[in-house]
């Protein structure tokens, strides 16, 4: 979890969240209601939502629910696409526990995750905000972009480092940074502080993804709730392995091309493929990239005077460089 | 297809809607572009979209591309479901061409689905008109909550009438209700005249899907592009079928329970279902029901004066009746 000590600032907002996460979402069909109360109770950290509220909180943000209604928005939209993506990827497990959809099926779950991007198209609509609903609107559009993208490039270990980081910016990126860019909306903050805050989650959300790629080969899988290995395993090429893919050895390169090509991968293929990884510190030199976005990030955030939200976000960006989950 | 001569009164916004709809969708990720266009080029009769059209020039809308921009959305929107649909169906094919699932995999097409949702917010953004978001966003939430209660009835032969037509009218006549709506909203016509087109759709859409029920038992399968007894194959259980457990003996209700109880049906035992269903008069039960919401829906056209518009929309309401596709 984070700590609390970094969502003090928004701790009763962030409450009011969680008891808005866990109502019945839809008044009449109960099996939708505990298939989303599943998803949104197995462990979510709130990223998206402490980053709206500490966002609007530093741009004093003040005149009533809509931090708290658009935080949900914001969940919800993330919960989406994790339900989708269990789908896609075809996973058992989330966060250690069994996935939406092997647990209610890929059908029940397709649907699960409409609904959720449907009360959120009707909670927008609620608030009224045309710049807040373009915002979602367009992240929701680049989200699903680069997920397509990134199921195209399953497995190819030939994608150049800007390619990557395109997908992952659509995929992970868009969503977190309209999180912040929200913030400074509802609070009525001039153009300036929207674009610096925008800025800001962008980047937060590259490092974000770019820590999940490394924790895939460092992390232990009662920490992660998934296998070591896993993106490999299910085909996704991630920024360690295309280090690899430059740094390595023409042998060790030709090794994770055979390693990826095979249909099924044991304890055995995912250690090698590991020690691989390992021997060109490729989880270092993502490190070393994730600390780059992250020194942006903080860049951005010099744009508003220090209080108590913005010593909070500059925490969460220290948290998001430092992660284990 | 809808007779020319129905049409005629928008056929050049038709046209129009027609070149968009072809168009690449997104302008970075060709797979989407190209499901899409597949799935929005495989024989469409394009009803929300005439329906829409026609209730705005009934209306008097003229005054810029706005009824294009919404027929469109509407289109996407049915197309969302239909995509997102064959995957909870395992359908194999959609109108007498391969299934999105069954040509690029059901894991791409959960996506080319949400790709269609998100880029309709985005258009309906764009629009920027609250009422006819809202509209919706309403109804979309109820198709995904009409599609939930069908799975959950699958096989369920002792639903109630009132809950079947709960059921469809979510699914199916939400949709077709908020085109019409629509066409009234964007001409900026008072409150009892936007009711009046929605309740004149939704009837009409309930009309639609119960339609949709008889043709599963009395089309030849090159008219209807699946087979015949294709939804009682799939668990779906439909109003002809509900007439039978209300009108039939007792052997024929044990004989339809063994049969929908079993894991395949060959072609013998759906030539059963369909004799038993026509023993019951089963097929005109359902076109009795039809044409009670049918004429519904020309009573709420009555509080509009005679026009081109007015008259294709119950020509409209006619063909519905007749259709055999």
């Amino acid at each position: 979890m984070i700590a609390e000590t970094i969502l003090s600032p928004v701790a009763p907002e962030l409450a009011l969240v969680e008891e808005r996460l866990l109502q019945d979402i839809s008044g009449d069909v109960e099996l939708i209601s505990e298939i989303i109360r599943y998803v949104l109770k197995s462990g979510g950290k709130r990223v998206r939502p402490a980053l709206l509220l500490l966002s609007a909180k530093l741009c004093g943000y003040g005149g009533g629910a809509r931090n708290i209604d658009l935080a949900v928005v914001a969940e919800y939209m993330h919960a989406a696409t994790l339900i989708h993506d269990d789908i896609i990827d075809r996973a058992d497990k989330r966060r250690g526990l069994p996935s939406a959809n092997s647990t209610w099926g890929s059908q029940i779950s397709v649907l699960a995750g409409d609904f959720l991007y449907a009360r959120s198209l009707q909670m927008l609509v609620i608030d009224g905000d045309l710049a807040v609903m373009r915002a979602f609107a367009d992240a929701t559009v680049r989200m699903i972009e680069g997920q397509v993208r990134e199921a195209q490039m399953a497995g190819n270990l030939d994608l150049a480092y800007h390619e990557y980081l395109n997908i992952i910016t659509s995929k992970t990126a868009a969503l977190i940074s309209v999180a912040c860019r929200t913030g400074a909306l509802i609070a009525g903050r001039p153009a300036e502080e929207v674009a610096a805050l925008t800025e800001f989650g962008l980047n937060l959300g590259i490092g974000f993804q770019l820590v999940d790629d490394a924790l895939d080969f460092v992390a232990e899988e009662d920490r992660l709730g998934k296998p070591v290995g896993n993106d490999f395993k299910e085909g996704k090429v991630t920024f360690p392995v295309l280090h690899v893919m430059r740094a390595g050895s023409e042998a060790d390169q030709g090794r994770i091309r055979e390693l990826a090509a095979q249909t099924t991968l044991g304890e055995s293929d995912l250690a090698e493929v590991k020690a691989i990884v390992e021997r060109y510190g490729a989880v270092s030199a993502t490190m070393e990239l994730v600390r780059t976005y992250l020194k942006k990030a903080k860049t951005s955030l010099g744009f508003f005077p220090d209080s108590a939200a913005k010593r909070s976000l500059v925490l969460m960006v220290d948290f998001v460089g430092d992660r284990d989950w």
